[in-house]
């Protein structure tokens, strides 16, 4: 999405502290689009801006804005009542994302501005392990008992107006609160105000435990295209509702972890643009420390060819094209599996036959880059440093494929992140093999003992 | 997610041929369980297990198998009733998915299954640009009057009970079809009956052209937190709605080929399990070719050099070393800028201000990995091949990272696509870059002509 001229317009009038031009250029803006405006401001200014706002799009604009970078710091401007106005409106899986990240003192801090009921509630939250169901759940939902007539859970539904997010299917339960079923509104409002609400189950609804990974619910929600999943505990109890749009921000947050991943950083946690550039050393240096000391084994394999460096000098013009070549065949290999492997388009037990089709494009890909160096050795160093290199070439590519490709399995077989195999990582061993493939052809053709 | 014992051992029974089994065995599942324990199966087979479905749920399961691999072939097996029934049950969103990758021939036959209406729904929809909104959109959703009362447009629902999928929320048109705001059931069912829609239309909604990319449309629903997005022509008129599970699969297809692009492999449009090899093939040699003519430049940058390796040998061990670091530094930046200008973290407006801050990660990284070549370089050539070594590798490693961030944002302003900086190309053009810094370091430190 471009960037759109009337949000950096806006922006341009908090900056300049034009405050009289702001109620009427908010007043047709979204919410989204008033916190994008926003963002990056200092919190003085925020807080000015918001005084300009109507006082009930403020938790709405709240919840927008960035929890760390934005959130905390404009609490801590606001009056004590404002925030404690802000902070009780947010909707509670979003006030849990703000206080997971904050340092234990501020959590206590802003405990104060919240009801005890609010507070118990937030920490009964954060007692779920992160990345958890739990922690991303909301306890926005409606829900109505099984024998009750359409007609009085339609009644309950009006009484609960405010349970805002997941309203479009409630959520049946017994009197211990276990989790029978779910009822779309739809369906409620076109059935027969008499019938009972059982008879609109078709089945056991989704769900989740609490306990599991974020990453399953969205794979949950994606696999049943459902708009909500419920939360329960390990006696089916349901404890809170996952509503897609916070899922959609999971599966982005990560798919960015895995890209991150492929490229040899750390995932970070926290936007590009906000990262501090300590934080992004740390992330990117412990790869390339660690690959340093891997490419040792790389010179150690040149070194030990010395010999015949010094005797075909010529040899050196190939050394990148073809150590490169099999980096790059594997990169791509590893790339193609670690995002089939994250997406679920590919299963662990699939690995053999996905080796054998590997295996044959590797072959035909190294035979064709082959074929394309060889007139380039034959030229360079005549018929023998041709042969060479066309064999080593497609060595070293077949070798890189299936570096690349067996990698992740045999990550994700020991329980491991296959995206560790890294393009750098994977570049890294295809070039100490591609090293060792490539000096060793050269010696047993090239460096024949005189006879 | 891990693959479910249910579902293979239901795929085991349905290769064993053990039909009288099914029907017990499908009655409890959801109809995405039993397509994923279909998935695979040869047309007969999966025809002979659709038998044991009941009839009602044969265009629910039919939803959810692969068009290409599994829809049009079963299609083929059955017989023209069958067909007709299936097909014309088929949400019209996912008609157009199997109709636009087909060849013509097979198209017209199937239209010969469809009524009049849906060819020409067909036709229209097929008539927009490929991943466009308007070929994802669907035509079941409901539209009411500003002018009714609530009773009115809460009876026209009930009437329009079968338009399934997007009826959580209300189109508000006018006479014209134009899209006036959006109104949701919940507040259609919480508002007093003889309150007028227009009452509740908040604002304009959120709407996308039918002719923009359906990238643009995700990034919409993403943005707002809703689950559909109407889609309009040039004159606001309603043509469609997208929802949110569709857009679920179109940011995991986004994703997946920026993934493949930035391991330097075409963006595959079907799945890894799926494709065949000479698909994976084509997809793959011409970053592998093209990459191994531009590391001619590399081999004839070494060539260049000839005279100083041969006069200090020990300077090919490091080779591998130091020219990897540029690679693997340039390939973590352009990753972490592909994603970042991707999902919108970062905007291309954003470049100089994210240059100052690479650029000071850059030399912190580069200082303390030439720290860590430095003894190695002492050890292995002395003070001087030392000091060639560390001070080559601050610079490779500043120099791939610049390469890496940059362009990444060069390809974005020129038009193309960030993803084409891809971690093999970045490696190539930071080998080339490294190979000429390091020799030229040496040759000015190493080979002092004799005074």
């Amino acid at each position: 999405m471009e960037p759109r001229e009337d949000l950096l317009q806006l922006r341009e009038r908090i900056l300049q502290e034009d405050w009289s031009a702001l109620p009427a250029q908010f007043e047709p803006l979204y919410v989204q689009d008033i916190a994008e405006a926003m963002q990056g401001l200092e919190p003085t200014q925020m807080l000015r801006a918001f005084e300009e706002l109507p006082r009930e799009r403020w938790p709405a604009v709240f919840a927008y804005i960035e929890p760390i970078e934005a959130q905390y710091p404009l609490l801590q401007q606001m009056d004590v009542d404002d925030g404690r106005y802000v902070l009780q409106s947010l909707p509670p899986d979003d006030r849990t994302a703000l206080l997971e990240s904050l340092p234990q003192d501020d959590v206590e801090q802003l405990f104060k501005l919240l009801t005890p009921e609010a507070v118990k509630q937030a920490l009964n939250q954060l007692g779920y392990p992160e990345d958890s169901a739990g922690r991303l759940m909301n306890t926005q939902y409606v829900t109505v008992r099984p024998e009750w007539s359409l007609a009085r859970a339609l009644e309950h539904v009006r009484a609960s107006a405010d349970q805002g997010e997941g309203v479009n299917t409630l959520y049946v339960t017994d009197k211990s609160g276990r989790l029978l079923g779910a009822v779309s509104l739809k369906r409620l409002v076109l059935g027969a105000p008499k019938a009972r609400v059982e008879s609109l189950i078709s089945g056991p609804a989704v769900s989740i435990l609490a306990s599991l990974d974020q990453e399953e619910a969205a794979r949950m929600i994606q696999r049943y295209d459902i708009t909500s999943l419920p939360v329960v505990d390990r006696n089916g109890v349901l404890l809170g509702v996952i509503t897609v749009d916070d899922i959609m921000d999971v599966l982005e947050e990560e798919s960015t972890e895995d890209f991150h991943k492929i490229g040899g950083v750390g995932a970070l946690d926290i936007s590009l643009r906000e990262a501090r550039p300590s934080l992004l050393y740390r992330k990117r240096v412990g790869w390339l420390v660690l690959l340093v000391f891997m490419n040792i084994f790389g010179g150690g394999a040149i070194a030990y060819f010395e010999a015949t460096i010094e005797a075909v000098i010529a040899l050196v013009f190939f050394l990148p094209l073809i150590v490169d070549s099999g980096g790059n065949a594997g990169a791509q290999s590893s790339t193609l599996m670690v995002r089939a492997l994250a997406t679920g388009d590919v299963r662990p037990r699939d690995w053999l036959r996905l080796w054998g089709k590997e295996l044959g494009v590797a072959i035909a890909l190294g035979v064709t880059m082959g074929i394309a160096v060889w007139g380039l050795g034959l030229w360079r160093g005549g018929a023998d440093v041709g042969t060479v290199v066309a064999l080593s070439m497609v060595l070293v590519v077949v070798f890189g494929s299936m570096i690349g490709m067996v990698l992740p399995f045999a990550l994700t077989r020991f329980g491991f992140d296959p995206a560790t195999a890294s393009a750098p990582l994977i570049t890294s061993i295809a070039d100490i093999g591609g090293i060792l493939i490539y000096f060793s052809i050269a010696t047993a053709i090239l460096i024949v003992p005189a006879g």
